[in-house]
């Protein structure tokens, strides 16, 4: 039997914000699983900010990506044959070998990573790469054990459209917090309102850290104790003149700093931080898989009193899989990213 | 009888470096303590970075300097006459009525502020004043609890030759670090070296950014634990290219922003604090006076040890003490600079 999969490879490391040139599609085999592996065809595949990070050939706290070999992120699919006891062919995995139709890899190997089944039955599949899965707990994580979120408190979220941060807002609404996200479009803002927000700030209205200081001001005259950082630039220097004394800062990505070319500078006010006795903390959801559980327990009755819902932007293809990637930097999308490949 | 002081004040709230015109002395009367008073003549006052955000007119965590009022700061004198039954004549004490030779105040509202008695016998007077004072705290508390400091680890300290980054130093050597301290002159980094770092790098002669990026790998090719923060600017951009992941900043302050007039744009590798999972925390030394006595604990052993010692510089009169000031931010001076008032 001869199996094939198309993958999506990068062609070379970019510099600046990627294009469609940057990414091609492959045809490979797939031999059918062997002892110990598995075979699995993708039905849905994942993209995210933090991608962008390995695509810049340098290290950090993960390997960066190969040229020429396919991309990798999460992935949801089926397991269509299998050489190992755990797994039996029907079985629904989660797994970080997007960015493919299908593969073949060893179980061991795969655990190392992220190798987990789902129910698709229980929720949609795709939620797995979002609410449900490294998207949820990344907000989770940031509010209650990095920014020490307390239930009541006021909560800025920039990026609060995309999957982490309309999460953060949804979560925090839930714990009674008066809760203000940032969004790029006035369509955004409105969903965030819906869902969560008490008030939304269009940042491309707002065009520079002055205007948007204010907007901040005259949603929480009182100030902010949590601000959840998605993006960085202005929007951090906003979110400083507005820290209250003992604030917190969740800094789960700087999105606006991902494609820059040269060196940009950082906020001018800094110093507030000594003044306001604040916490700048980043972090990475990997650090606190060990929250999963509790994050679960809490977003189950959540998800059932339809407090927290997932949006969902859905591209079909795997060809589509660069332009959905490209997409969360022009921000034309809403919620999370998703390409549906089979 | 009657007594007169004299004393200090500012003319104006200064814009960018403070000038001596931006001070003037005045002499007004002092009535002799009443009941519920106590009269003190200062000997020792202090001089601190700190004073020059209550120049500013703006209120932050504390209130600005009044125009025309004597200014305040950490000061040592001897109790000259008692209206209180917990002080006698011929004690001394440490108060925040610094920048002037004598004073009667109320016993119950310097306790609101600050109102302690010291023993000139057990240390020299003005070591109250630095590393057996509010300066000597600040290190101790940035250093272990703030920035979570654990014996062994590898420390980067800017503004090190000063009252409170020399202090950590010392105190981070003491407990088996590797200590890089970053200073303005050669002698200051050659007292360093003698005093608790293991290496010195005058930012002088490094003069960027990615000068500075450099010097600091050469001299700590690890990579930082801990960064002890006293400066900003380019100091801060390159810790934070040697930072390890998890490493901990405390942000005790950024003298090189207190005297800008327009804003000066911070770091452009902020991102840094995502990829890393830093945590960069400000404090402000009086929410951890309840540490005074762990400390006082630590220091005692040290200082009989000779592993913590104190380096002055001394300018003499009441008059000199807007000097000593601006030596503060011109960098003239090593150690801690005092007034000695009588």
């Amino acid at each position: 039997m001869s199996l094939k999969t198309n993958n999506i490879c990068l062609t070379a490391y970019p510099k600046g914000l990627p294009t469609p040139e940057h990414f091609e599609m492959t045809t490979t085999d797939v031999s059918p699983a062997g002892d110990g592996e598995i075979t699995v065809r993708n039905h849905w595949m994942s993209v995210d900010p933090y991608m962008r990070g390995r695509m810049s050939g340098i290290k950090t706290y993960i390997e960066p990506f190969q040229i020429g070999e396919p991309l990798e992120g999460g992935a949801i699919g089926e397991v269509t044959h299998s050489g190992h006891k755990d797994f039996k062919v029907g079985d629904w995995v989660m797994t970080m070998l997007g960015w493919r139709e299908m593969f073949t890899a060893n179980v061991e190997d795969m655990r190392k990573v992220m190798l987990q089944k789902v129910d698709p039955n229980m929720l949609p599949a795709q939620a797995y790469l979002g609410v449900a899965g490294m998207p949820g707990l990344t907000a989770y994580a940031g509010l209650y054990k990095v920014a020490e979120f307390q239930p009541g408190e006021t909560v800025l979220v920039s990026g609060a459209a995309g999957a982490v941060g309309s999460t953060v807002c949804q979560l925090a609404k839930a714990d009674g917090a008066t809760v203000i996200g940032i969004a790029g479009t006035d369509a955004k803002c409105k969903w965030l309102v819906a869902h969560g927000c008490d008030s939304a700030i269009n940042y491309k209205t707002a065009e520079n850290a002055a205007n948007m200081t204010k907007a901040i001001r005259n949603a929480a005259p009182g100030g902010i104790d949590v601000y959840f950082e998605n993006v960085g630039g202005i929007m951090l220097e906003a979110a400083l003149n507005n820290m209250k004394i003992f604030g917190r800062m969740a800094v789960c990505g700087m999105i606006s700093a991902y494609n820059d070319e040269a060196p940009v500078p950082g906020p001018s006010n800094l110093v507030q931080i000594v003044g306001k006795s604040l916490k700048v903390q980043g972090f990475i959801v990997s650090n606190y898989s060990k929250y999963a559980l509790e994050y679960f327990a809490k977003l189950g009755p959540l998800m059932a009193a339809g407090k927290l819902v997932q949006q969902e932007t859905v591209l079909e293809g795997l060809d589509k899989a660069p332009e959905a990637f490209l997409r969360l930097f022009s921000g034309d999308k809403q919620g999370k990213m998703l390409v549906k490949i089979t």
